[in-house]
């Protein structure tokens, strides 16, 4: 069955306190060479049937209105596995 | 800067009760077309200089040591991006 994966991630420019904790967690237990660590989400919706231009169209309005708060976060990537 | 992607997605045999929300909430807009969501999570290490072979190997010991909890979660996906 076709998966879309929508990506979203806290905006660029908002800070994102569990991401830095992470960070910090990786320089203390040896791994600096990780400057930065942010952390988003990842949704795999399944599909039955074919991924048409219609149903990609509603898994972006989908991403933007319902999946993402578009205050804090950004859809960075809608994209069809499999 | 590069920057290495790290997906982590709840097992596939576990319940995922937040995605399960959110496909009921989905169907109850108008959304059913998607009939399965699981939420996972999406992880942006940002790497100062070059993305070696040897830091490739250390995301990965990081994803599946840190990032992802093995009883759980799965790791799946680890890219470099930009």
């Amino acid at each position: 069955m076709p998966t879309i994966v929508v990506d979203v991630m806290p905006k660029a420019e908002l800070l994102d306190p569990q991401g830095k904790a992470v960070t910090g967690t990786l320089s203390r237990l040896g791994h600096g060479a990780f400057t930065e660590v942010r952390i988003g989400k990842r949704f795999e919706l399944t599909v039955e049937g074919e991924v048409t231009e219609e149903l990609l169209a509603q898994a972006r309005q989908v991403a933007d209105e319902i999946l993402s708060n578009s205050v804090i976060e950004d859809v960075v990537g809608i994209e069809v596995a499999e």
